[in-house]
């Protein structure tokens, strides 16, 4: 017997007849004797339909009362999920965020679970019950309902999980699991058995969003197995966890995981910038108080006599903003010209083989400069090498990367 | 200072733009000095929607997870007013039912509301504030979600201004009050500025459904003053009060105050029945045991020597399952035939000056007699009169009475 929670994202819950398809594979894991907490999202189109109304309320619309409006999504799968398995002979209840209770942070519209009272869930699990909570809403200390932000049902999902103590958290989405890269640019992308906590956040940083990155670093943090896998198809998915559980470390593995990219970057460069202290902090702190969140930098190392330009990117929705910052520091800081390029993309390397292994980063250069591929920027962390380059070269760079590492499969994946 | 309760119905809130003319409504109480407090209903079509996904996720679905998903609707209308209220500048913050709270007994999708606690409501009212609260949902003791009913959210709206010692609850409507007759079939029909609890409750059990009828009871109970009035158009409506509210008891109230008629009862007649004692019970217990809601009851007066026949009304939503009953149990009762017919109307004349006034029924059926008009079935209470007729009748019926107890008014009121 075994402990999980489930997960069933919009998509899974669009409709009755894929509730109902929820329900068999909920009722599966029970006949199998399993005890079972279920965490659902709205129907897909749903949150969105509601935030859309709150908008059109206002303009600047109360967090708190958004946070009432949006919530109901989650209500509404969660009854209905309840209500179709018991018409299967499940005795299946829904708890809401301030049944149970989910405690949060009372940062309505992007709340943080604070604590989760285990005892309602011992309970039913204790009666041979299945719990149906909804995602991604809570309850403050005060009782106002808040939710978690967008995407935050994985994160509830983790959160019930390590607070039952679960052997794992099964989170169901439209993929069938983590694969080596995007199989719409490399057919011969594989699904990876297993990968460690640390390469899905890195994954997920540079585009490969199958979970919500604070759901993983949950996870992580909790040590709480994830299985990722697809409530369309029988197989098994991609599960996610910590090194430590991860036997064979050296033998089977890939040194590398798998190829990342992410299209949502824009660099900007400032040119002839004076050679004095605090001349780069000048430029980040305002960016920073602006809520810009910056990513690659890179400062060319000038000649004597020379003055350095600096380069880095953000977020492409953020670039208008930012320019307008820099713009307005411009006589502070004493730069040249500011040039803004969205044409860029981020691609990237992750393995945890890495860490022993010297040389994934040189290969990755060669790799590149191979195929003529020019190289923007580069930064690097422990288990990760990211390159910037121009955006219509991210496909091949994606397959050169994918073959280059051996990643590719024997036969095509895509079947 | 008045303290009003306002209640607007699923038309008013069916979409921002009707909300915010609503928002409107309430700012200008508001505005005036007036504590408010607001009851919503869901958006015209939501609740039904949501009702027909429980229906669709299992036929006999558990009423409460029903009641978690249908109470859904008016949680996202209560946040969706209260940030229209608030981007007016308006102090307003919603509270479901399980937050004020709202404590309903435990007969789920039909709960009763056992009490209102007007502790939350009165610190909002000190600090100049307005509450905004979902109609039709409470919550029980052990802190399930429950629901009223269908039409619940009037009796909501008067139950809080009961708790709250409000001098009146306003009820916005898609109607803009209560008239002497149906407009539709009587273009002459009027207005009425005032009618009692007790004439309001015979209107609506013959077919006036300008409120539900419980809130009406509950209102006659507490001494709570409605206000029915629409939404849409800035005239005052009906008040709806105690007689010892109506001062002018004599002089200008009519002594009727108007004509309704109901086309949705079947009539059932069993013939010859045998004389013995207890051959009534014996029909009508099964029929109660079975929830069918027997209305008119007429049994004929046989001659010595014959059988008697019973005739009766029943909704016809429960004809089919009246007459299997019946079937079942004929060989018992030993009646001869069964008949049914669903051509009948019912048609009533309520007022209560017919108290101290005789005569009213005798004029009804005088004027009825003078058109042709055959009368099936009578029963009286003290405040109305209903006649059983051939549907077909219905509207001359109606016009013929409203014109004979001097209704008509003097101009065309369908300007």
């Amino acid at each position: 017997m075994a402990r999980i929670v489930m997960k069933f994202g919009g998509t899974s819950m669009a409709g009755i007849e894929r509730i109902r398809h929820v329900a068999d594979l909920v009722k599966r894991e029970a006949d199998r004797g399993n005890q079972v907490a279920v965490v659902v999202s709205a129907m897909a189109g749903e949150t969105d339909r509601l935030v859309q109304l709150c908008r059109e309320a206002a303009s600047l619309y109360d967090r708190r009362e958004y946070d009432v409006v949006v919530a109901s999504g989650e209500q509404v799968t969660s009854g209905l999920l309840a209500i179709t398995l018991q018409g299967m002979g499940v005795n299946a209840r829904s708890y809401m965020g301030w049944q149970l209770p989910i405690h949060t942070s009372t940062a309505h519209a992007a709340a943080l679970i604070d604590r989760i009272d285990a005892k309602v869930l011992e309970k039913i699990f204790g009666d041979g019950g299945v719990a149906v909570i909804p995602g991604f809403q809570g309850v403050t200390e005060e009782g106002h309902v808040t939710t978690l932000g967008r995407g935050g049902s994985d994160t509830s999902a983790v959160a019930i999980a390590a607070a039952v103590k679960a052997d794992r958290c099964d989170i169901y989405t439209d993929v069938d699991g983590v694969y080596t890269t995007d199989p719409r640019i490399v057919p011969r992308a594989r699904k990876l058995p297993i990968v460690t906590y640390e390469e899905m956040l890195e994954l997920a940083s540079v585009g490969a969003k199958v979970l919500q990155t604070r759901s993983v670093g949950l996870a992580m943090r909790e040590n709480m197995p994830i299985q990722v896998l697809s409530s369309f198809d029988d197989r098994p998915g991609t599960m996610v966890v910590g090194d430590d559980a991860i036997e064979d470390k050296t033998m089977e593995r890939q040194l590398i995981t798998g190829i990342a990219y992410d299209k949502n970057e824009a660099r900007i460069t400032l040119t002839e910038l004076p050679d004095r202290p605090g001349t780069v902090a000048a430029i980040f702190t305002p960016l920073a108080e602006a809520n810009v969140n910056v990513d690659m930098i890179v400062q060319s190392t000038p000649r004597a006599g020379e003055r350095a330009d600096l380069t880095f990117t953000v977020p492409k929705a953020a670039l208008a903003h930012t320019t307008d910052v820099l713009e307005k520091i411009k006589d502070e800081i004493g730069y040249q010209d500011m040039l803004a390029n969205t044409n860029v993309c981020k691609v990237s390397v992750v393995g945890v083989g890495m860490r022993t292994n010297a040389g994934v980063a040189a290969q990755m250069f060669q790799a590149l400069a191979a195929r003529g591929i020019n190289i923007l920027a580069i930064t690097t962390s422990e288990i990760k090498v990211t390159v910037l380059i121009d955006e219509e070269y991210t496909e091949l760079a994606v397959r050169v990367l994918h073959t280059a590492y051996g990643l590719d499969a024997e036969e095509d994946a895509a079947e």
